[in-house]
């Protein structure tokens, strides 16, 4: 069985492998991809962002545990590095933490996040893909929301969920505020605790049109009501327009890096070392590079 | 006097003007920079990048007061959209908070840090340039260090300076782990609190060959080591061989975003509709749009 077909029977090794050369770059994958394709456009992308400390890994699980009691297949992606994943199959060694047994139903694969500009956004699309191709019926995708890549992921998603949590300080208002925009629906964690009130009024004053769920993800409490309400955005108007947007912005991206090939004979670190001394400026050796 | 002379000569004005143009990405800025280009080089790039709430921007003001008594003129970019910064001549108007009078030696720029993938690396080098050509002898870039975008404008400066400080908890222990490995020097903010010693003792266990300095950046108190410190690595071995490799990375990038503009005439949305439906995938459409 080829490494295609064995993604699309859900086959763990054969999706870790996929993951792998996914992982890698360039265009290794590409033909695998590019077989999958017809067979992916079913699951369903949520991004997950927040600041460090909000608990969207927790969130995470207990809507993974949630999609399982409906025997739903899920797909877990973290390009938050710190992200302790607990119960499901882990696609390659990148996850620090396990506490349970692997349940097949979950894959979970954590992504680098070192790597060339923009790379971490494509590897997790295509990601996204292979667990689609294999049969998930969600993907959960989770940043941490404070880089722009992170960001932008996020907002590749068919719904982003921002995830806050009471009594974070000033620094975390300040990363709340670059990522306020993106949320199709807010998470306040930890909403038993002081300032839980405080943080759903200031939520609610800045972005009145967002829904703003209160859970407590370390026990359960109001998970079934926020994955609630992500469904009702996922199938309020919209979606499609959106995930034609989400595809422009891909394909743009897809093809900066495959034109950027046909210059791959270009010696960069010898022009750099005029650029440097500045015997020449970057900017004439564009015009030199690109008029054939 | 044409906006470069202006540029040349320090003029506040002229250098907001051109910071702008920086800003608003695409090509604009193109001519300006080749024209400034070989007057610069000139300048000191630092790096200053940690965790939320480590202290940058208190750090950044007192090394930029140091450097000021030795009558240098200096630069500061600030990627972080938090960052309040005190003394200097505002480049627009993104600046929050402003204590002093402007001090017509200090330029003083905060980068907007939404756009797309890559662009805010791309702009604050930019914008390095722009204030190199104005005559200063040290630009210090502050990134808040949690993405991939900020770690990598911090690693293309001549030096990085990672800031940390004790007592910031779990989670800015996670992020430091993915920056400790671009430090060329280490500052430990707030080291006359508690945790510092152990801070300390941690820093040099993971990274026992780069220097750490200790410092209490609210009064000063060993900021002019810090700065000996940064002298030290900046006069060391290997300056030329990282400004090549820098150039290096970013003649990639400039190539990349120059290329894609011969493809400006697509139309995207149309096609991303029909890779959304599934009408074609992705791969199949970049192999007609590259193969001409």
């Amino acid at each position: 069985m080829d490494l295609a077909q064995r993604v699309l029977s859900g086959d763990i090794r054969g999706l870790a492998r996929a993951a792998t050369i996914v992982e890698n770059r360039g265009r290794a994958a590409e033909p695998l991809l590019r077989e999958l394709f017809p067979h992916t456009g079913r699951a369903q992308l949520i991004g997950i962002t927040g600041a460090p400390g909000a608990g969207k890994s927790t969130l995470v699980d207990q809507l993974a545990h949630l999609l399982r009691v409906e025997d739903k297949k899920v797909g877990i992606i973290a390009v938050d590095p710190t992200s302790p994943f607990t119960g499901g199959a882990i696609l390659g060694d990148r996850i620090r933490m396990l506490r349970h047994h692997a349940d097949p139903g979950v894959f979970i694969r954590s992504m680098a996040t070192r790597g060339t500009l923009g790379g971490i956004a494509k590897a997790t699309t295509e990601m996204a893909l292979l667990m689609d191709a294999a049969g998930c019926d969600v993907v959960l995708v989770e940043t941490v929301g404070v880089g722009q890549d992170e960001v932008e992921i996020a907002r590749l998603a068919d719904a982003t969920v921002v995830v806050l949590a009471p009594g974070m300080g000033d620094d975390v208002q300040a990363i709340k505020a670059g990522i306020m925009e993106i949320a199709d629906v807010f998470v306040i964690n930890k909403s038993d605790q002081p300032g839980a009130d405080r943080l759903e009024r200031e939520i609610k004053a800045a972005e009145s049109s967002v829904p703003v769920l209160r859970v407590v993800a370390t026990d359960g409490t109001g998970v079934a009501e926020a994955l609630s309400a992500i469904r009702n955005y996922l199938q309020g108007a919209g979606r499609r327009e959106r995930s034609i947007e989400n595809w422009s912005l891909r394909l743009r991206e897809m093809l900066r890096d495959r034109v950027l090939e046909s210059y791959s004979h270009l010696d960069f670190d010898a022009a750099a070392a005029k650029v440097a001394a500045r015997e020449v400026d970057p900017y004439t050796l564009l015009d030199q590079w690109t008029s054939k």
